[in-house]
């Protein structure tokens, strides 16, 4: 079963080439693990320079600051970029497989960490690529390596990978739900609305009725379009009953298999012992191992 | 049971006629069936123009584009409409059962996807009747016929039915309080509130706060009213709880109903032994393994 | 346990006085029961009087369409309020316990259903009392005598009813919750932004917020108070959690209580038969009645 | 297992000192137990002058009663004030472990209930500091002694205990996702828009969007912004499944843990059967009926 291990790429990269010097095996462990304080170490300081690179960022977005602060927050930046630099060039020496790193999920994340700063120092028409950088947060997944954590995201992934195809079907047919539904309110209410100006946005309309956002942007006026509207708000208001349902059978499963349903008890045949029981509860024989 | 294939009208359409030309045949396995390339090649041709006429029918909605390509648009529509006319022609020719097809649900989805575009060149005035051309999107179900998709429909389809009962009922339930809220906010609001200025749209305002959508385009403005407001979302928050709670025990259900369905007592002839089970509970006949 | 039946004050209704003519019985065979055709007929007739009184109270209300019919909304609902006061007074007449009746949840709901007619109609000053003619709707619940609504209906009464004290708390929590954000909301916001100009109005926004529904009539403006709306959000949006999960797992469980637990094999001891087994489906005994 | 007692502080608290004298003892018990009259007449009169002062607070910020009521406003709440006062010094008088009370969280609300007065009293630009005042709502939850609550209550949070770090990690997960949800809308929209005039306000407008609140205050406007809008609406109509799932299926295995919570096997002492056992499932000893 694919995991969080997997999707973070660490399987794959577990194999160590032959001659791999014991300074780069140090790195690896610092670097891809977190078992001794220096792991651990740089794993809060990765996690920290993040959240700053983030906290930079939107700053630098807000107009009153960025007059201000404008030198500062390049200054920042530019240290934060060569730190990131400095780090992906490590994890490239250090990695047991650098080829499977760097086209890795994360090796590319890790690359558009860094890459829009320079892109955007020596050709200013790429300035809009900066916001690249916001994709660092992804990176602070990787860096989950407590074991506690990883258990939980390896069970929410599992429920929701086994309810994905009905998921889909359901997102499948709500697709469908929101075209047809739109289609028909541009029908009933482009002549005398003028924010039902064509299909995409009477389809958009309806994104927003269904799920129940309701930005108000745009809302029916006639009285026909309110009835039809109404019907579009309840349909909404009860299917996601749908996915909850399907989520939550899944992790009630998943939860509930806990119990070693195969294992029958060698003398009254008694089914469904709890995990780790020894004797039967029900005619106190000796369970088989 | 009822399941999507009967939704499909495909069981019905099973019995294949006395003299049936080998040709007919054929095309009937192409058009209806997905077991070879030709057959699975039929579907993908098909669902791409379902698609291209849907994305036609959006672009021609939008009043800039319209004025650029009306031509391009005619002209992609008209081939749409002529290879969906054919479509059709060969769907009554090859099918075991015209008459059935014509009236099925798909057979009159069929029928309205190319009938408004011939109306529309004859009438001018039925114009509007093209969004009707949006019902296309329907089609694409009877496209899915990958096994594990029918599976999953079905399975949400069986929960849903089982559910069916109790959710008409609270949907009555949910009418009936939509209806009073509505009408007492018109009572309270509707002197000094000229957006609460008849009860159908103080209803519509209640449809709105209940399902949590919010538009804001009728909101109460006395505080009485913001109070009963208050009470009507807070229901709306809650009683959410009530269908997803009845659609989310019958997917529980129906997922943990991991019986042998297919196994039958020898003896009495009973369905549905549990996993497991050794003897027929119905007769304690031995079951076969 | 009390049920519908109980609510809808049938099981209190039930004994027979001693003198009750062949008529009265009759009549009340027909009015309180629909086990034959006149009791049926009566139940439809009473529900359509009951949707075109809701209709015309509705039509009633739009200034557009009162201006022209004023006269017909009159007589007609003129006709609805006799043929309703002629049904109160044969159910006083033909019920077992007239006394019971009228002091019942639905005999006020009757009474009140006649009543605001004839007082707008002597005193002018009452007309707007006429809005309590929309709680005719409730008269419906009583009409449903179909057998598998009122076990449906059981079956989520019985679920609510053994959830209600966690959601009674859980509503008691949300409460608080509501005032603390309102009031620190109003804090933070009533400086600079006219529509946080008192506690009240703060808690009611806190109510739009954190059951999203977020009309838009009162949104904060201040990057503190947007960060505060932000919390508020997500609240609401995670904790939608908990009155649907207690719900969904009465209902599971309800649903689930179809195995006989307390039975076990009186030769294997297993336990958990489905019910109506006859026979042990793990070694093929006989179980006990 | 930590419960509600705990969180109430309790537990701690229970420890009597040698020299207590009698009358503490009788103090102690009207205080903080509700078992006699007196103790149940207490935490009446707590909750009646908690709601008092809240509704005080509210009226207060009305600037209409303000302007009136004034002067008795003040004196309503000088006598509150004065009352929580007597309260806050009984109750360290009459505590166990008047330190550990102090520095617990009731201890320190408490306070917080009579501080601000007192400091907006002398020191009038503490004025602001009187919106504190709210969380005296929160004592109520001490007052909560009643049995069936305190069960439901501890229900409740153990199984949102249970859910938490997967509800943690869900969160930081959506946290993840709305920056950068943000981010991206903000290098679309910020050109023609005005509303997204920073990275901060878009990611405000994510949440809002994420949790289907949907003011309307900040709402897309280019095509290409109102597509990913879309997006981030059914990402977050569609995710509300996760939160649900994990919290209902804890809720479900909890109610479903008919165990045997007090019986403990004679011989080796384990706890917790299942319901029906005969024989330990450790140890293979018989149970006690």
């Amino acid at each position: 079963m694919r995991d969080v291990n997997d999707i973070l790429g660490k399987e794959k990269l577990k194999t160590k080439p032959q001659n791999f010097s014991s300074f780069r095996e140090r790195l690896h462990e610092v670097i891809f693990e977190a078992n001794d304080f220096a792991g651990k170490a740089f794993d809060v300081v990765l996690i920290l320079m993040i959240f700053l690179s983030i906290v930079v960022l939107m700053m630098e977005s807000v107009p009153a600051y960025y007059a201000v602060y404008k030198d500062a927050f390049f200054y920042l930046e530019f240290a934060i970029t060569v730190f990131f630099t400095i780090e992906y060039a490590l994890r490239i020496y250090s990695v047991y497989s650098p080829k499977y790193y760097i086209t890795s999920f994360f090796g590319i994340i890790d690359l558009l960490s860094t890459l829009p700063f320079y892109l955007a120092f020596f050709f200013p028409s790429f300035q809009t690529l900066m916001i690249v950088r916001s994709l660092r947060l992804l990176r602070i997944f990787r860096v989950f390596k407590l074991d506690a954590f990883i258990d939980q995201g390896n069970f929410i992934m599992a429920a929701l990978k086994e309810s994905s195809k009905k998921i889909m079907l359901f997102s499948f047919a709500m697709f469908i739900l929101i075209t047809i539904f739109g289609s028909i309110m541009y029908l009933v209410e482009h002549d005398v609305n003028e924010n039902f100006d064509s299909i995409p946005r009477s389809v958009y309309w309806a994104v927003v009725t269904i799920t129940t956002v309701g930005y108000g942007d745009i809302s029916p006026v006639t009285a026909f379009g309110q009835f039809l509207a109404s019907v579009v708000m309840l349909t909404g208001y009860v299917i996601i009953a749908v996915p909850t349902g399907i989520v939550t059978a899944n992790v009630v499963q998943k939860q509930s298999n806990k119990k070693n349903l195969t294992e029958s008890c060698p003398f009254c045949l008694k089914e469904g012992h709890e995990k780790g029981a020894k004797y039967c509860n029900a005619c106190g024989h000796a369970l088989n191992e």
